[in-house]
Order: C-alpha cells, then structure tokens, then sequence
C-alpha cells in the first residue's frame, strides 16, 4: 500500500512561487552584507552536543534536536541502569549516553565556536554573514517553525562604533531597497545598567528591564507595578519613571539623561556605566547624522531585549505600516568566544528575522511582479522537426541570457498556454510548419497580444521584441 | 575550564574564501538551471523515518541519521522489554521508538515525496532545481564527509527526449562556463535490458551491468570472469562480449547493434526493449547533433550505474583533465513516485557532485581570480573626523554598486594594508587630515600602485578608476 506523504509538523516545503519571493528576499539582504564587507561562512548542520548545551538557558537545552549516535546507539550501554525508581526510563541520561551531536539551535554559537577554532586563519575584525536553517523543537504555531532561517551579520574583534553604524546603515539600505518603511530603534545596555545604579539596585537591572521592555505593550502603570514586585522600591521607581517618559530627538533624551546620571536624579548617585552608556549612543548617532540614513533612527530608553549577552548597543526594527512586531534585532557582546576559550573579542551583529520580513514583503505587496517570471520565452511543441529547426534558436537567445524552455510533448495547444501562464511566462512562440518552411520564428508577447516573425537569424530582432 | 572547539566528524566548517569559491560554483550552475526553465524547490532537512526507511536498500537504512524524538522520548516506554537475550539492548526496535525523524539523505526522495504531496499544486511537466546539503552516516574519509551539497535537476511528468537533450545541454554548457573539458557519456537501460535479453539471462541483467560498469578499470577479461562467476554461461557471453568492444561513433555502434538486438546475434534472439532503447538513443543522438554541443557526448554501451531505478536513459560525466571519477550523473526514471501513490510518473533527472567539481575546479585552477574578492575599496582607518568625511563618499560609492569598507580601529597602517591584502581588496583610500581639508579623497590600486586624488564629490572619477 502506498504511503500517504506528510513532512514533520513545524517543517515547509517550498515550492517554485515562495522560493522566488524567498530568493529575492535573501539575494537583496546578501547583497547589502557583501556591498559592506561582510564574508560569507556557513557551518554544518550538525555540532557536537557539548558545543550547544548550557548555551540556551535550561529551556533551551530542552529545544534542542538530538541525533541518535550512528552505528548501534545502545552497544554496551545497560539499559537497566538508566531505569529510575519510579519505573520510568532517565531519559535526560540516557539521551546524552545515546546522542553526542545536535542541530543547531541559532548562528551565533556556532559562529563564536567558528571564531575561535579558525582563530589563526581569520583576520580580524573579521565581518561574516551567514544564511542558514535552525532547528528548535519548539510547539509548532502561527507563524512558529521547527525549521526556519536565520540570516546573521557580525563583526567580532573591533570595539568601535563604526560597526554599529555599518550594521544601521545595512538596516537602512536593506529595507530601502524592500520599499518598507521601519523604524529603527536604539538604546544601549550600559544606560540601563547606570539606571539600575542610579536607582540603587544595580542587581535588579535585569528585572527592571524585563519590565520596561514591556512599556509598549502594558503602559507605565503596569510596568511600576512590575518592578515593584519584583521588589524595587519606590525610591528607585522615582529614579527610573522620569527616564521612561523622556520625549524628544535622540540628542535631546541624552542631554537629558547626563545630568541624572551624573548625580543629578532623585537618588543623587552617579553611574559611571551609565555615562559611558551615553558617550557610546552620543557617538552613534552622531555617526548616524553624517551618514544618512533614509529610514528612521529612534532612541528607544525602554529598548531592553531579553538576551543578557548585550553589553552595549541594542538594536531593534519594527516595520511602520505592518504589525508584526520585530522584524530585526542585534546589539555589541563582549564576550562571545569567551566560553570557547578565546577572551576579550568584542563583538557586534545583527539578525534578520526571514519568516517575519517574508510577511511583511507579502502582506504590504512589495514583492517585485515579476519576481516569479524566470522563464521569459516558451516554444511550443508543433512537431518533431519544428523542435530540431527552434533548438538552435532556444540556445542563441539562452546564450544571450535569455532563459527559454522547449515544450517537451505533443499535447493541445491549450495546455501549453495554460503552462505558461501558471510560470508566468511572458512570451510564448508556435512556430509551425509554415514558418518553419519560410525560415520564420513567430514571437507571441501574452500580456498585450502583440504577435511577430523574425527570420531564424534575427536574434538580435527577438531580443528587442522581448525585451 | 574553556571547552575546545570542534565539529562532528565528517562535517566542515566553510570560511569566507571556500564559500566564496562554493558560490561561484553553485551560482553558475543555478544560472543554468534558470536558463533552462528550471524552478528552485526546497525541502525539510528532517523528514518522517516513514518517507525515507526502504528506499535506498538496507545499507542505505544504516546510514540514515535519525533525530531523537523531542520532549521525553523514552515516556511511557519499558526499557526491560527491548533486551534481548544475550543481555544487549534491541537497539533497532528501541530506535524506531524514540526516533521519528532522519535527515535526509538525497534529495530525489524528497522530490519524490514533494510532488506527490503537491501534486495539486504543480503544473507538469515540473522541472525543479534543488541544491541543499544531504546527510549520511557514513564512515568519514578523503572527499567523502557526512554533510554534503547534491545538486539536482530534474523534469517529471513527461516522456520526451527533449528533456533528456535539455539535461545534456545543462551539462555541456555549465562545465564550458567552468571551462572544464568533460565526455558526457549516455547508455540506455533497456540496451542492457535487451542484451540480457538476447544472452538467454534476462534475469541476470543486473549482475550484468554491474559486471560490465567495471570493464574501464579492470579490462574485458575480468568483466568475463565476474560474469562467469555469476552464473551467465559462455553462450550467453559470447553474444555480450562483442557488444562491449564495439568502436566508432554512436551512429555506428547503434548501427552495429540494431541487427544484434533484431535476431543477428550468435543466440538468434530478438529483444523488443533492446530496439526501443536504439530508437531512444538514436532519437537522442540526432537531437544531441541538431542543438549543437560543445563538449564531446559519447555513447558507451559498458555505463551502467549502480542505481536500479533507471529505466531509460542513463548519463555520466567525467572531466578529461583530472582523474577523480564521475562528477555529474544521472538517468530516466519511470516510477520514483508510485511508492507514495502517484503511478506513472516518468522522469528524468540529473545530478552535480558538488564536492568532485569543487576539487576538479580547484585541481585545474579554474576558478575566476576575482572570486574572493568582494569588497572593492577599503577607507582606511586615519581618525574620526577623517571617518565623518569619508562617510557620505563610501555611501556614494555602494549605492553606485561598489563594495566597501571603512576600517573601524584606530590601528597602524601596516595592519591596515594586510588586512586589505588578506581580503584581497584592491583599492585603499589613505585620506589623512590633508586632504580632507583639501576636500580631497585618495585612492591607490594596490596592484599597480598607481595613486590619484579626486575632489570628494567627484563618485564618476572614482568610479572611472576603480573599474
């Protein structure tokens, strides 16, 4: 009995439409990263499992694809000592007795570990981009997958803002080049470590930013609240409510901020991080300003991000006329390579999120129209000896860059249509045996009706026609 | 304690200058593709264990990665009851249990699986191009990894040679892109059917071929001896052996062989399927001349390829230049989908041996000189003020189409020309103090050591000069 084909829940095929909206994305991202430098690396889908444990939180561990060890997973391993007492197999132990690799869970472990084992080939700063599918046994949902990509760019060993300006300047162009208009958001972590200072709970600062990253969502009220439960008091939630509320351009919240930060907010404390927070972003975008950036550049004070490795610059990009929350998220870390071995490497990237930006192109209709056309020229089958006499023809209009397709079997004209409509082929030629007679080559344009014949050789002729 | 990088065996890590030679590679091969009317499909890295065991014979079964199923994967299961009686764990049972999932392992599979699951979906005949990586367990050694790149085309739904010629074209063009010299051999299954046929061993065609595939490394002797061995007695060697040493053209092998499979041979049989498989390989050959090839086709009646599930037209490619084996093949099949429900589905498809080609590319030197150079000009690093001024010009510069870079840190010159040197960027701009007071931008080709400055709003001079 034959099988019933299905994929893996949370998986995609992806047929000969999304492929060439998806190319189209990615080539246009690939060719910002390239026009800035940035090198392509890719690594294998697989990685030891030692590389990804503990690097994801206890919640990620549990994410994580495991891959039966090849050959004979259980030889010598004695199953009765992995029974617990409750009956029920130690499948924590067991799996790590069973599974030494995993799939990878994103790019930027794999990149620190790539970092640092190819240490001495690479030059640094060394700028990678990287393109390619992650694996997370998360629930399948709306717009959740098992499988999707992740489309990264780093700069790793270069403490200057110069790289926080290039990876701004590839978020403009990129979706410049899209034709969606965002805003990009900006903070700095070190000014939400010097406000956890200056409120007198500098060990709060990751619960004081788990909650103001919320303010958009809850509003000022709630996100008080959370802080208080999360036990700061209200001396501190004096020191921070102002900074929350802070109106104006990007120059402005600074200038406004230096004074808290230097003893003068409610507290009277001074935060040495923080002001050093402040020079970095006074600096940015101040770089920003003499760069030119075409889209928005936000300072965002309530920008916080979940991920604890940021120490320094936050980026964040919503998309202005499509809700979907971020479309594409980065900041500076200093210490990635650090659990491989390698200290001290700063570094700065950024990720686009692919699935999300696809919905955006798709939902504000900014895929090119003809994004699908590959194929430009159809020859219709009319016979054997038709086919022999357009073959040479096919391959000059190929050879110019023509892509060209010979239809294969003898079937209804209709059907041959109806191919090159579900391609989205522009031109269509039945040439027959009259034509063929005459040394003519009829050209057919399906979208205004247009017909005309070109003697065989007139290739230069068909190119304008179809050009 | 740091833990020390590394990678499963068998997989690899590509950096900036492989990648950039792989893309080049599969850039040029996509292009083809496209010129062809080919449309790119991509399938799930994981696919169900269901879709994969069985098809690729037990040794295929072995080397299917399996993924441990996610959240508990031994819940509910009684490990006592997957020991067997010498004490060992049935680790084949227990694996079907806790494993739903494998990677996959080609991607014809897949293709199969994908048409039959959207068979609604596509118009045929389908040509689709597939390039993703592919995983099998086997044991890693010299050019044979784990993770791998295929690279497929193939056309579904239709009979016509013309889709066999098409492929051939592919080949002939893509390789003379590469300027690599290769013979594109073609055989026919059902010649070798027919020869089985008219020995009196058409059981034994298999064991044939296989005998046969051999004749170029082992000589006609040996090939006799195997025969013998598997059971084909003299008589029926008698009328295959003089097929074997059969000389000339195709026109005169197909010539020679048509009153052979037509009851002239020393058995006096007739074979049908012999005939029709002449008539398909005549067919072929004159559209092969009627297109106009480049690289040398040749008919050569000893190709079998291992795999049985060819049924017409059987391809190989082999570089003239460097000894490496087959790195392009292929052939006609006419059932791949009946095993999940579609019957009657003829195909016919090709496939690149990416890594080969890598190496024969490589081996030749014919990789394009430029391939790892991407960025075009690197701004050296000669202060801040230098960084402001230069930043509006970098930005003219890429949005003509010109890759560059701005060196982020304030280092030594030195350090600076290697690193342009290490990238093979051919252009640095030294613009110090002096000129940017000028109002100046310099620019020196690192090759030639030519230097000239330019007004900085002058981007066409620039241009001019880098170009």
């Amino acid at each position: 009995m034959a099988q019933k084909p299905s994929i893996p829940k949370g998986t995609r095929d992806f047929g000969p439409a999304e492929m060439a909206a998806r190319n189209y994305m990615f080539d246009t991202i690939r060719s910002v990263f390239r026009e800035f430098g940035y090198s392509p690396v890719e690594t294998p889908a697989m990685e030891n499992l030692s590389t990804l444990l503990g690097k994801y939180g206890d919640e990620g561990d549990k994410l994580l694809f495991r891959i039966l060890n090849s050959g004979d997973a259980f030889s010598g391993i004695d199953l009765a000592s992995y029974k617990m007492e409750d009956g029920q197999a130690d499948s924590r132990s067991l799996s790590l007795k069973i599974c030494e690799k995993g799939l990878r869970y994103d790019l930027t472990v794999p990149f620190a570990r790539f970092v640092v084992q190819h240490q001495n080939e690479l030059s640094f700063p060394f700028k990678r981009y990287q393109i390619q599918p992650v694996w997370r046994a998360d629930r399948p949902q709306k717009g959740r997958y098992r499988e999707f990509y992740q489309c990264d760019a780093d700069v790793i060993g270069s403490k200057s803002l110069i790289n926080e300006l290039e990876l701004v300047q590839i978020v403009d162009k990129v979706f410049s080049l899209f034709g969606v208009d965002v805003v990009i958001k900006i903070n700095n972590r070190k000014v939400l470590a010097g406000l956890a200072e200056i409120a007198g709970a500098p060990d709060k600062v990751v619960d004081m930013t788990v909650a103001i990253d919320k303010i958009d969502k809850v509003g000022l009220d709630a996100v008080k609240q959370e802080m208080k439960e999360k036990g700061l008091d209200d001396d501190a939630i004096a020191v921070i409510e102002p900074v929350l509320t802070l109106k104006g351009s990007a120059r402005e919240k600074i200038s406004a901020m230096r004074p808290l930060m230097d003893g003068g907010s409610v507290s009277g404390a001074v935060s040495e991080t923080g002001l050093a927070g402040l020079d970095e972003l006074e600096e940015l975008f101040g770089l920003v300003a003499a760069a030119g950036i075409s889209q928005e550049v936000e300072l965002d004070l309530s920008l916080a991000r979940g991920l604890n490795y940021y120490t320094g610059a936050i980026f964040e990009v919503k998309a202005r006329d499509f809700q979907i929350g971020s479309i594409c998220g980065g900041g500076r870390y200093d210490n990635l390579t650090g659990i491989f071995g390698l200290p001290d490497m700063s570094g700065v990237g950024i990720s686009f999120g692919a699935d999300r930006i696809y919905d955006v192109l798709k939902g504000l209709g900014k895929f090119p129209e003809d994004v699908m056309s590959a194929t430009k020229v159809l020859f219709a089958y009319m016979g054997g000896e038709e086919t022999m006499y357009l073959l040479p023809v096919a391959k000059a209009l190929r050879d110019a860059g023509v892509p060209c397709e010979i239809y294969p079997d003898q079937v209804k004209l209709k059907k041959q249509f109806d191919y090159a409509d579900r391609k989205s082929i522009p031109f269509i030629s039945i040439t027959g045996e009259e034509e063929r007679l005459k040394g003519l080559v009829n050209l057919k344009n399906l979208s205004t009706g247009e017909q005309k014949s070109f003697p065989a050789g007139d290739i230069d002729g068909m190119l304008a026609f179809i050009s």
